[in-house]
């Protein structure tokens, strides 16, 4: 394949110019790209309304988190302390001579970003991905997702303004529309290729993983694939909070059509007669909810399917559904429940149904709630509603949450994910392939580096990160203490 | 393997207890198993030396080594920074509301390491790996190394008495002898392990790796394998120093008989006299260097299956080699040389060969220098010895040479890894599975643990390092900004 030799020469010859660029110099790219997105926002939002049907005000929403974003890279790599700048000073005195000895994060090289149907702005070509990997110090090859390819083109060529404008490197950003698995695998096949950013399906993830696994030397793939979002309910908030719990959760399963990573998938609760009130509550909040067009019609097709899986398991029984049929390419919102004991028996009741359904699991006491929760494969999120009464008795519960997921939340949805420093969205396989990273929030940057110890260097050598004046002043690990004064 | 069932039994719910200890408790533990070895050193060093052959003065030293990392943990996780506390605070006046959100790494799990055969006590059963992870918050399990099972063995019992002391978990540690392609690959597998340690061969450590990759759960393996660390030597240094720089690098080649991880086992430079003249130093230094045993008689079999196939390679050409024959178990030290453009053909020469041996490859001119460099896997390490002058002109080799390890040493040895907060034992594949971490230093404790996040929990639920109070005393990031003082 001709073209990604051409693409990987192009990039590998972008990073060795991009990487060399100060934090100032690459902060200042960033916010170009987002003042060139927000420039491009009236022929941007039309285009995405019509390749995905998420509605405009989504749109508009979801792409100023992306210039956001972008500015929050800036923002972290002209405050600097991410690169984990650590200085050991020699010691001529000790036997034997301790040697003078630095660290800090370095970019690995050019990235390869697969756009993700969900979200054509913040998990697509100028996504949080790109974003980071540019904000490190990586070039970026960006696989354009088929069912937003306008989008995805316009939004490449916003970046290549900024590119023009502040004179990077030209193929410091590339992108390449095609077949994941012909175009998608070639690139992550290619030596020059050093990682790989990816949203979506466990198929699509797991082959990438796979394909990067058998290079002769392997890439790390950072692949955020399936969850389902264990929600727990505890008795008395559902005694106390039944109504407003079954209005908060109805919009949160059905929101954006279920076509949310962290879309609460499962609700776990002791049986009860508050939880009984609840899921009729629930399933009334679910009538007044509108079928809506789904992104495309491959996700469309894949709900249905597996959606009357679900509910053809022996055992499940719907606890409400939309109150009007859907048209062409629209997802039926629905909601159903089991018992735990018939749950656990079935695997199938485990596997992600991408869209607006959700699946109550009713247990019979809190031990059955606790082997449920044992059962679950690793998740982006977890939640507990609970008030202060049920938190008292119950923090075993949470305990085991804190090793299923990446994120726990009490008492709110787990839809809606902030863009901060102490976000993780990521968690263990197979909610990604490496819950050690995060691919939402500042630390996604810490994909794309890896740590080089620099000995004896004169200070004139080194990176301006660890030269004894701390010309960048930033925070650093200096003999084992935090300061951000020079040596 | 019934057997191996009840130890991941053990682990798991030693993990579930040990995990929930504070980090003084753990410190106390690892500083209690510090000295429980160097109360056992009169017994440790003997049985170590007769089973490894390591001469006694480096034994002593190497255990010194050993209790002084458990202690460097142990201050590590008093001082608490490491697990990386970030928080942001709710505003409630946002729209939408910004929920409170705090992460930290938390330990992920029972941990297996595998003991090493070069290092009986600093890379063995309470070694780096060992003690990073019961710093972290793990349980683990030790499979002994088969050459050095007494000295395991011993050193356990010391861990023991350890645990017996400070009234930790009884499974806390465990330890296993057994084969590596069985008992190691059980091991491996069991759905309850979650993390790998292994320092050993490229086979060793890539089937290991596979394993895990295997699982249904895939775990990180962090195996240290293989690294010929290149070391370039620049043109005026070698017109100054030929003398004094043949007897530095004869002493490290054959230093522990040349079974140290970190061995320069390939000398680069351009063809000139200076160069002809170093080569002539270097060999005549080696003929004062004795054969001595080896570490085993696997070892020693596999270090001269290796040098023959090395020296039969067209167009390599001994440069020196031990002034005395080898007795039994013994080896050989050697150094040869090569033109560059014969190294390049032959992938043969890019093979490690574990022992004191290296190879000198002649360049041309600075361009072949470089291609040679590019041309190599990545490594643990890799040297440049230079004058200011040579520095001056040569910014681009360094560049290159910082692409291609995890060490980058300016005018030293690579023998000797200073156990500090800088340091980066680690490298690119094939020099480990994964270069983003270290095994030696601080940062060790980084392969452990994952983050997670806490999303709108109450300050008596959250884990006391992200409480607004910050009754550790610890630096984190609260609200984008360094600080140790409380909420």
């Amino acid at each position: 394949m001709n073209e990604i030799e051409i693409i990987m020469g192009n990039a590998q010859e972008a990073f060795d110019s991009y990487k060399t660029l100060s934090p100032t110099k690459r902060a200042g790219f960033l916010h170009e790209i987002a003042s060139a997105l927000e420039a491009a926002r009236e022929q941007l939002v039309p285009v995405a309304h019509e390749e995905s049907n998420l509605p405009l005000p989504r749109l508009n929403g979801e792409l100023t988190r992306t210039t956001n974003q972008l500015k929050m890279f800036a923002r972290l790599i002209e405050e600097g302390s991410w690169i984990e700048a650590v200085i050991d000073t020699a010691d001529e005195n000790r036997t034997p001579r301790k040697p003078d000895t630095r660290k800090m994060l370095l970019p690995v090289g050019p990235v390869v970003v697969f756009g993700a149907s969900n979200f054509p702005f913040a998990f697509s070509t100028a996504g949080g991905d790109t974003a980071s990997a540019l904000a490190a110090g990586s070039s970026v090859i960006i696989k354009g997702h088929s069912s937003h390819a306008r989008t995805s083109q316009l939004v490449f060529e916003a970046m290549q303004k900024a590119i023009a404008k502040t004179g990077v490197h030209p193929y410091t950003v590339q992108h390449v529309l095609g077949s994941g698995s012909t175009v998608g695998k070639a690139l992550v096949e290619h030596p020059y290729t050093t990682a790989v950013g990816f949203t979506g399906s466990f198929n699509g993830g797991k082959a990438l993983w796979e394909y990067a696994n058998r290079r002769e030397t392997p890439i790390p793939v950072f692949a955020e694939m399936s969850s389902i979002n264990p929600v727990v309910f505890l008795p008395d908030t559902l005694r106390a909070n039944a109504a407003a719990l079954a209005k908060q959760y109805a919009a949160s399963i059905t929101l954006g059509m279920g076509q949310f990573c962290t879309n609460p998938g499962l609700l776990i609760a002791v049986q009860s007669e508050a939880l009984d009130q609840f899921l009729g509550l629930l399933g009334e909040e679910f009538t007044r909810i509108n079928p809506e067009k789904m992104l495309n019609s491959n996700i469309h097709s894949s709900y249905y399917t597996a959606l009357n899986k679900a509910l053809e398991q022996k055992g499940i029984e719907k606890v409400g559904e939309a109150g009007k049929n859907a048209g062409e390419g629209e997802a039926f919102p629905t909601v159903a429940k089991v018992k735990a004991g018939i749950f656990l028996q079935n695997p199938h009741f485990r596997e992600e149904v991408f869209g607006p359904y959700s699946l109550a699991v009713c247990c019979e006491n809190k031990d059955e709630l606790k082997t449920v929760l044992r059962q679950l494969k690793g998740q982006l999120t977890t939640t507990i509603m609970a008030t202060d009464t049920d938190i008292a008795g119950n923090g075993d519960i949470i305990d085991l949450q804190t090793t299923l997921a990446g994120r726990i939340i009490l008492n709110d949805v787990p839809t809606g994910v902030e863009v901060c420093a102490s976000m993780v969205h990521g968690g263990p396989f197979p909610a990604t392939t490496d819950g050690r990273f995060t691919s939402v929030g500042t630390s996604a940057i810490k994909r794309w580096v890896r740590p080089v110890c620099f000995q004896g260097f004169k200070d004139s050598m080194l990176p301006d990160a660890l030269k004894n004046n701390n010309p960048l002043k930033i925070w650093r690990i200096v003999n084992n203490e935090w300061t951000n004064a020079p040596i």
